[in-house]
């Protein structure tokens, strides 16, 4: 059994890793440390895991435990896995992080949208960006992840062909994004009340949101230069999902956009080209670690739209957490990521 | 009092005008007719009008009693007012047509989206697109009123400042949109059951949707020639309101945006320009008349996004039906119509 | 104008006052204060309002300043009416407290579930419990009104007929309660985020909860001795409405029971009884100040079942308040209430 | 591998019974039947099973196809499993019916509820109830299973301690329950219209429901005797789950009460009993084959509250289906049912 940590298990990623954990074939969970609840047992904070667990208690982060692990997930805010991740791997421990620190290679421009500085630069060379649709054979010989963020997860994996293919405009792509409210974690909030966030939709960040630069780094990637990108996300009365509606206008005759697409991810299991005019629906992943993309062309113009969607704690967050480690320890791909979506 | 009937009036649009006209100062409402429902009080099937219109129950449609009422409203499905209007109009009755029936003037355009050929083309001429901050005095002077739809109300009112002022590429135009299942009506369909699009996010019709040519008439009208838009509507987990994002691509240096946009709608009682930076949410309208705007340009940039929300019901239906009726008739414009919207 | 302030109007139960009196025709808002808040303006917190109350910003409490005004209105915590009220009472201006802090005779039992000694009892003997359908007359003539909580309103509406009459045991009421998430105020805490509260129901207070003395107090009013009392509240994922299902045990053939209830409310405008068979919705009394009642007898057995169904923040809270305030400046009962429930 | 079918797949615990399947070690669906949707992929109905399934598509009802299967499930209107259970099982195939065809055993009570002759009663005297935590050695010998409704699951499984125990009065017991959407099926109905159930809630069927007769039976078998139970459904706004909050009056001291819960469920692997002062949430248990429990005793008075919280669609229906086939084929209980609920 391959032994992992979680560092800041009590957010939502940190209870979706251990769902997900729960029925992985080769995984034990040794510790989960949460400053603040420390002490508790697991299922005392998420009841939905007892049964399961029933030993796991929150610990004082401990850097000496976790570096007992093979591999540790950080779940955590932004800057936490900066200030750990080193002496983890320096003990030759894995990191996998589900946080911001390791996403972009510029550190200025993190400094810039996290409002602090870079704090392990020294690291980033080995911090290997864990899109396994793009960077598969490197995820497997990492010792470090930057799991994608969901947003950036739900726009890339839409706007992948596009780019590789060099079919569209890389200077005015549109990214018109709605998400779940669990995308705004587990804090106490007055916006992300029932009685505030229910009955209602709203953009936010409109002038700029920290997922944009990630996106454009990812997108520039693919196209091999830089990209313009305009990205507004939207707040929608839901808990779990990401629905991503990709704007580009055609600059060239794309050929079969349909077979475009099914041919980039025809080997991928964790990617579903749905058929010709299909609108997919985000609870058709919910709780599964799958994007589902469908691909329009409206009155045959010269716009295409991709229409991607995800479940931003498990292909968003969790279970492509997972996938890295399948990956990295060179397990089944789908190792405790085989269940179906839960639908109605 | 001015006498109203209302054809047609089981469905949301209904019973939202029952809910304004109850409060009207100035209306009495003589007859609501239903073929399904014809001899059910009004309160039986809307318990939320018990107490209100205790006399007034469902009767078959009948135009002599129609046209008797000083104006009716249809809130019907399309094709319904075709068949009906003219004998009203002859009968001296006004007429104000929530359907779609009227909205378009290429009556080859209707028959391809409608399926059907036009079914009152003589009547088009006395037709008036009942959007107030265009039309204002065609609609006081009018006999016949097409009501706006739902989506074209929250897109165009986002882009006439930037169309009049030809500040934006015509051609390049997304309408981004979100609506509540209201928007999909009152029938008994799989895909409106809380138990399928509750805790879920999807667009459809993003290959082509009937409100698209009512919306790019009227765009087109602002921009002095044709657009090119793309309209994607998205069903989103609520039960009212409209999000549009609207996305245009800046092709000379527009000024002030946000004076612009405060310029454009500064008489306007039922359009609400937000101050710079704000994102509406749609439950800020629920209830009420009104579309609440904001202006974007992320990063200084070349795009323009505008923010616009309405209650589908409401500033996309019923209200907006009143508004035209207030004009009509020549009364308060915000007779009936003064009620906050209900938050939370 | 009947000029009246608003203390600690930046919860639920403030703004829904800001919307009812909005439309009211005899009142004015002079002015609304919150410590948290003071200098915003009100329509910044609550965008609904804008266009309403476009001068009145939160400001500091100023006894001074709020005793210029006719009423005042407390939608605070309990104790802060206790601290206030009597300077208030003292310079002439007359209280309507929706706060807990007058609704219990027993200051010991007061001090037993708010974990806090009674900071005002000699004002007890002034405190009018605002339960209009029993306390009319003495309402008329109060200077202090302790306005009832959301769940006492609804379970003794719902009971009062049956105690009155004397047709059940008093001994053994069962009141399950339903209530959306608006019952727990606009405080952000997690149990009451989207995430945690949607998709899910749970009871809450089972053992024990700060309503059920108030409950009581009321029902031994009516059955004129003490009564036994299961109390059990449930969290009701929307955001507002409650639900009470009320169980008693006939004692003695009680005749018509339609007829019992029917009789009780036949001249209350905010009670309504529905037919026989009927299954009342929250929805439609959503935003309206009613409640909406139905009483059933399983089986024709010696179990009577009352449905009944308020909005928690107008019958609940606020609507009650204003209620209150018409009857106490003879004032039309309905003024400012006469809107419908906002359905669907 | 076992071979399965099933019989009405298009409903929600058709897919249920899918999504479950998927990951079962031993079991292999070989068809799946609806009249309505005869040809269509399975998958294409149920995105959620893209990847899943892929060969399996909706047949005509075929008695010997589907008496090549081991076993078959139906998932039917009540009345189809009375048609064609009874060939089935001459052919040896055994047949776990999720209708309430085989429920009652009391012909005439059946006949009374479901309007119609019961259609099969020679089968009755083999029908086992399928409520593992009471007739688990019989189920073991079954060759037709009656699993139990999602409401009576949840009412037995929180009364059978108190019942068994004697400790309650059995002629006075409440069960107050409320239920998800799903509970009234797939079914296209405006009252289950998001637009309808959302933001509201409601009782139904208050004087009388189809489960109460199966509820009464059960309770009557664990009671020794007949029971008196007054049953009130609600309409939750939400997708699954349901809460029953019962009540009964203790009759005589019963001890511990949590120990006497404690000790009824020790050994049974879907109960848990959690600890005291609980109050179980529906979300703990959604998708997952549990039933958790709480035991209240307000005020430490004579009357006890049990909180009983399932997913209607898997402990209520298809989880509850596969324990049964579990049983049947000696396979291990839990085989198929051991994922953790998912939450948030």
């Amino acid at each position: 059994m391959i032994k992992v940590g979680i560092v800041g298990g009590t957010g939502y990623t940190g209870v979706e890793l251990l769902r997900l954990l729960a029925r992985h074939p080769n995984v034990a969970v040794e510790a989960i440390t949460s400053r603040s609840e420390a002490g508790m047992a697991v299922s005392e904070l998420y009841p939905n895991l007892r049964g399961h667990y029933d030993d796991l208690a929150f610990s004082e982060p401990d850097a000496d435990r976790l570096a007992r692990c093979d591999a540790v997930f950080f779940a955590t805010p932004h800057g936490v896995a900066h200030a750990l991740a080193g002496e983890l791997l320096d003990k030759g421990t894995r990191v996998i992080d589900l946080s911001a620190d390791f996403r972009l290679r510029d550190t200025e421009e993190w400094a810039h949208w996290y409002g602090q500085p870079h704090g392990a630069p020294q690291l980033l060379d080995d911090a290997i960006y864990g899109l396994p649709e793009v960077n598969r054979e490197q995820i497997r010989q990492a010792r470090l992840i930057a799991v994608p963020g969901c947003y950036p997860t739900a726009v890339q994996l839409g706007l992948l062909p596009l780019l590789e293919a060099g079919v569209i405009d890389a200077d005015r792509i549109i990214a018109d994004c709605k998400s779940g409210v669990t995308g705004a974690g587990r804090g106490a909030k007055v916006p992300s009340l029932l009685a505030e966030a229910s009955e209602s939709m709203k953009a936010y960040g409109a002038s700029g949101h920290r997922h944009l630069p990630e996106i454009r780094q990812g997108l520039a990637d693919a196209a091999k230069g830089p990209v313009g990108l305009t990205f507004v996300p939207h707040l929608t009365p839901m808990i779990r999902g990401i629905h991503a509606t990709l704007y580009g206008r055609l600059t060239t005759d794309p050929g079969d956009l349909q077979a475009l697409f099914e041919r980039r991810f025809a080997s991928e299991p964790f990617v579903d080209v749905m058929p010709a005019g299909s609108h997919p629906e985000t609870r058709s992943v919910k709780g599964a670690n799958l994007c589902r993309l469908a691909v329009h062309r409206p009155g045959d113009g010269d716009t295409v739209v991709v229409l991607s969607v995800i479940d931003n704690l498990v292909k968003g967050a969790s279970g492509q957490a997972v996938h890295n480690l399948n990956l990295m320890f060179d397990l089944d791909e789908l190792a405790g990521l085989d269940a179906p979506a839960i639908m109605p």
